[in-house]
């Protein structure tokens, strides 16, 4: 049987690795657009913040190793184009030209997300640049190293303008960010995003909202950012305004599109054609706590996926219980994180919803070194159900946020989650842990 | 009505609080033996550490608090020696000798634990201390400003013994540590208690297994440590050989009394007898995972169920679910951490239990910084249920423990765990968090 894979890195690679070592007599054939497969994307920003770094450090297994020590059939520079679903045949072509033609008995497609850039005039400039393949981030890497970049315009202030936010502030370089919107991380309480917003002006960061970009020029020294507002003039922007599922193909060959255009699959990551599958960026997922599809293009997601198929086309049945939206990043000095429904998200989803947002402490009373942790939880007055959390702090966020995680996937009410005995010690936590505390406060509002 | 109160610690206040709060017409008495209420016992061993800070800091509430802004009938100096059941009094003696008498309706018994020295000569010499009270940690610091203590005798490796370690460690003393059996944290698999050794070890820590004290004399300079095997000359000793419930007024009224001789209570954490309840440290709790009582004296237990006393003792009705045993500690750089059942207790318990130990990491492939992380997760292959974890690491344990102890108050089965979904970011985490790696494996034995 063959088992054909479009897209080598964290979906792809995860099903190919798993399908062949459940099932070493499977065929199992990557085709990859580009020349890398395997690689921690996410990692780009930190990459980029170090000059020494290369981006290949980036690369958690190299082609060598699928190919010698796995048996997967890698094809780099392969570009798919086509899904003819009639032949269970994909086509397309080869870097360099040439046509190829592949038989799948079963497909998955694994082709990530895209980043698009705004269309305005200039978008094709050499500054200009997005962030999402690792080509992309050995262009801004190479741009930093060839020029003087002493200035950058990120446009679009969510995960990854933040993080590369933080990763330009590190080289030195004044970072100044734009949004044609007012608010930053709208899906937290304002008092939250306040304090997110005054760490990136603390750090020299300018924020710009309420500013459409029109048009960039290049200038002598740089370029000159045109927008609804004034202009600007930097030596770089970023356009980091969100990622769109790449499911061109999949939608051209007929397969059912759910939320954003994210191919639909269901529990065992099957798309609407019982051969074939969709797993990661590109695939949409059931979210735990509405029972909705959604659109959450994360990590730890494509992994899972990408196992899951690799089991699910070797006999064994897997369904994956779907997602929750757990998230976290760094902003500058802050860890931000969030799971579960927002207000907002859970009023869209017909729960009755209620929020109440805390502050606490990261360590002990009296400990030495104990910083400010912010925790907005949201329940459902109804039910009584926790729907959501998200968490600001300078320590003790990214790890605590997974226990109402596990929460969710529980379903548990706010009363049972507010009874966990959680772990203390005056290093590490308040006796009650900063997520009590805000359960037992908005349990008061339930 | 008349509320009264044995104990002016974390139950103790926290019960006085939450019942006046809730009826501010009760008569709520607090007969607390020592002249300290209120206060972070937990904090001490990092407070003696600093010899700048003062003690005091630990203090969370004060006296005068409790009293003019509570309202609360707080008598300091009163120690209770009788619980008269018939006649609904408490009968003890106030500092000086003066005798009283006090009569309840209820009564709340939270007389916390007591820290015994080993029945040996010379274990009430000047230089031999324990660490319970503050006029423990008190009368440590005192002696440590007093003297040149160059070294110091820990007797007991558990949390208590490690964390002094710490904290002697940190102003300069040299730590030896001696316990009478071989093995240290037994409660984790070798490989994991080995890194704590080593840590030890590396600090400069020497450890003493299988050796028994016989006897501490006075020197000229110190004190003269005899052993079985040999003797050892230190300038100070601490006796850290576990603590015990402070129940000997609860046993001699004829209360009932569970694991470990800790006062038998109920959900509502009422004793055996209607109109009494005991709660924190002198108390046993029932155990989530085994629904069997257990003894597991920690802060955050005291403090909760000092607040459902408050609630019960004014008419609302709170049932504690109970614990899992989390618990936290640092042991010099290293975080070590636990919650549910050890393999050997889940055998003990009667599951047909299987552990599995991994190596992970703190932060993402390539990302600097990153620690190992060592777990191990406890499971029941007949039911397939989540029964326990352990971690030791030098960053990102202490938080990480709560998602298992969450999952452990939802009954969950370690594929449920596994697929949960954790928020993901390379400073943080790898793509798949050392929970979930250690769930993939362990499932692969279940």
């Amino acid at each position: 049987m063959a088992f054909v894979i479009i897209g080598g890195d964290a979906a792809g690679m995860s099903a190919a690795s798993r399908a062949k070592r459940n099932d070493p007599s499977l065929t199992v054939m990557v085709l990859e657009a580009t020349q890398d497969v395997s690689y921690s994307a996410c990692g780009m920003p930190y990459n980029i913040a170090d000059p020494i770094r290369a981006m290949d450090d980036l690369v958690v297994r190299h082609a060598e190793v699928f190919r010698e020590k796995q048996g997967i059939d890698l094809k780099l520079g392969h570009r798919v184009e086509k899904i003819d679903r009639g032949r269970k045949q994909v086509q397309g072509q080869i870097a360099g030209g040439r046509e190829f033609e592949v038989e799948y008995d079963k497909l998955l497609i694994a082709t990530g997300a895209n980043a698009p850039k705004l269309y305005i005039p200039g978008r094709d400039l050499p500054g200009v640049r997005v962030i999402k393949s690792l080509d992309d981030g050995r262009a801004i890497k190479a741009y930093l190293a060839d020029r003087k970049v002493r200035s950058v315009l990120i446009v679009g202030m969510g995960y990854i303008g933040l993080e590369m936010a933080e990763a330009f502030h590190a080289r030195g370089i004044q970072v100044e960010m734009s949004k044609p919107r007012p608010g930053l991380l709208s899906w937290m309480p304002e008092e939250m995003s306040q304090v997110v917003m005054d760490e990136l002006i603390s750090k020299g960061i300018v924020l710009h909202f309420g500013v459409r970009l029109t048009a960039i020029e290049e200038t002598a020294g740089g370029l000159r950012v045109i927008m609804d507002k004034g202009e600007l003039l930097v030596d770089m922007a970023l356009m980091g305004v969100g990622i769109e599922p790449n499911s061109g193909i999949a939608a051209e060959a007929g397969l059912e599109l759910g939320p954003s255009r994210a191919i639909a699959v269901d529990r065992t990551l099957r798309a609407s054609d019982p051969d074939i599958y969709a797993a990661g960026d590109c695939a949409d997922a059931f979210h735990v706590v509405t029972g909705q599809r959604v659109w959450v293009p994360l990590g730890l997601r494509a992994n899972r996926g990408g196992y899951a198929v690799g089991d699910n086309v070797t006999g064994r049945h897997v369904e994956l219980p779907g997602i929750v939206g757990s998230a976290v990043f760094k902003a500058l000095d802050l860890e931000v994180a969030r799971t579960g429904l927002s207000l907002q998200q859970a009023h869209e989803a017909g729960f009755n919803a209620v929020e109440n947002y805390i502050q606490s402490a990261s360590r002990a009373h009296a400990h030495p070194g104990s910083q400010t942790v912010h925790v907005n939880l949201v329940g459902d007055k109804n039910t009584g159900r926790l729907l959501g959390a998200s968490m600001v702090g300078k320590e003790g966020v990214a790890h605590r946020i997974d226990s109402v995680a596990v929460a969710l996937h529980a379903a548990m009410t706010v009363e049972e989650f507010s009874q966990c005995d959680f772990a203390y010690a005056p290093p590490f936590t308040p006796v009650w842990d900063p997520l009590l505390t805000a359960a037992n406060q908005l349990l008061k509002k339930m």
